[in-house]
């Protein structure tokens, strides 16, 4: 059976996540939905980030085995087809080794989280950003992120329901750009790391913010983080600001 | 009557464009309803540019009289409290000299026009985009664009229905710059004149994009303009990829 890789946009809004559930609209039923009607069967692809309820992509990575040989131009097409109208779009498809993993051999995901902060509200960007009202400290910002660099048991930074084995990750970047928009400015928040426990980055975002409006000190995210607990974490911050952006491999399927 | 400025972004989706209508959602409308609100009276406000239906502005600019003196701060965050839900938002707003005129004390408006091209659909720019699948050539583009540059009778390139006493113009730039998205390339036409015909934008990009394609050539370009008759001009494109970027003064009433 061939394997291919699919790099795959969505805008999460109105799906539970990427994982397929019953009952529920998920990016995966989606997508395996379109596959079955291209090769009418049960399918069940893996992707490399299973990104939660009203997370964004950009550049999700998952791969599918076929049973027809398809050229990789004529898969994307027949999906985008079949997945219209739905927010998903195959961007980049390629034929791929049969034990080319989609998540097991990803090295880095990178996250990015989008800050709108200003007086009035998101209009272009409603549903994509964040949107808080006060100003925020970059400076104390990136003190704070600075913290939470390396290696790290981030029991404070996961969801209570978090099944990975060990709290202990490795953060590589935490990176906060600032762009000047119409009466206000956007933070990026630009996250890698080889792999990530659930609700972490939005744990570590909510709690920047914080910092950045002042009512943390950048040592208090040092503080939390040493706590160990996930009583001691800032407020989770909401997901329609959060995208999965990249998967990093150690040769590009899509290049 | 204390004048104010106001910086006005908005998405064109919802509304049967800028000028208010009877029975019809329109930009105007819905400011003159929210600027009631404050001061309970018949309010009529005057912009800088009279954008069509789906047309969508990062950079409109109004002026609005009142009767009470308000600051400008509070002015704008109580607009924007009576405009929310609506994707309309007072980005900035400055107290004006009572004959400074948002339309007639402009110098230029820039328009902006983002078309992108790829096999995938739009996903994050949805509706905020012209999408085409076909691949263009940019300097096959430019140089048709080059013909168009400068004082012309434009009579080609406007609506049939334009109320303009003059068909002829002065357009001072058509930049377009070419950004690479996943899957794809967005192109963004920057066209700056001191005003515009009534569909002189949209007019002008159809024209082009059929240039980049290679259905037209540079020279066909010219020789429409040259015909002086609205059946020798290309496609009128769609409007939701067209933005009222900004308006400029000869003091910028923001700055």
């Amino acid at each position: 059976m061939p394997r291919y890789a699919l790099k795959i946009e969505y805008n999460g809004a109105p799906f539970s996540g990427w994982q397929r559930q019953n009952d529920q609209d998920t990016v995966q039923g989606e997508i395996e939905t379109a596959l079955a009607k291209l090769e009418p069967r049960a399918h069940n692809i893996a992707a490399a980030g299973r990104t939660d309820a009203g997370v964004h992509a950009l550049g999700q990575v998952a791969h599918a085995d076929m049973e027809q040989n398809w050229t990789a131009f004529r898969l994307s097409e027949a999906l985008n087809y079949h997945l219209s109208p739905s927010p998903i779009a195959i961007v980049a498809c390629a034929r791929v080794e049969d034990d080319w993993h989609a998540r097991f051999s990803a090295l880095e995901r990178l996250y990015l989280f989008r800050l709108l902060v200003r007086r009035a509200p998101a209009v272009h960007d409603k549903g994509l950003v964040w949107h808080v009202k006060n100003r925020l400290d970059l400076d104390a910002m990136r003190q704070g992120a600075a913290r939470l660099i390396g290696q790290h048991d981030f029991t404070t930074f996961r969801s209570t329901i978090c099944q990975a084995q060990s709290p202990v990750k490795t953060l590589d970047e935490i990176a906060i750009t600032e762009h000047p928009v119409a009466g206000g400015l956007e933070y990026r928040f630009h996250i890698r790391a080889r792999s990530f426990l659930h609700n972490q980055v939005r744990s570590i975002v909510g709690t920047l913010e914080r910092v950045g409006a002042g009512s943390w000190t950048p040592e208090d995210v040092q503080t939390a983080l040493n706590a160990r607990t996930r009583a001691a974490c800032g407020p989770v911050c909401p997901p329609q600001g959060l995208y999965l952006k990249h998967v990093l491999y150690a040769d590009d399927p899509f290049a």
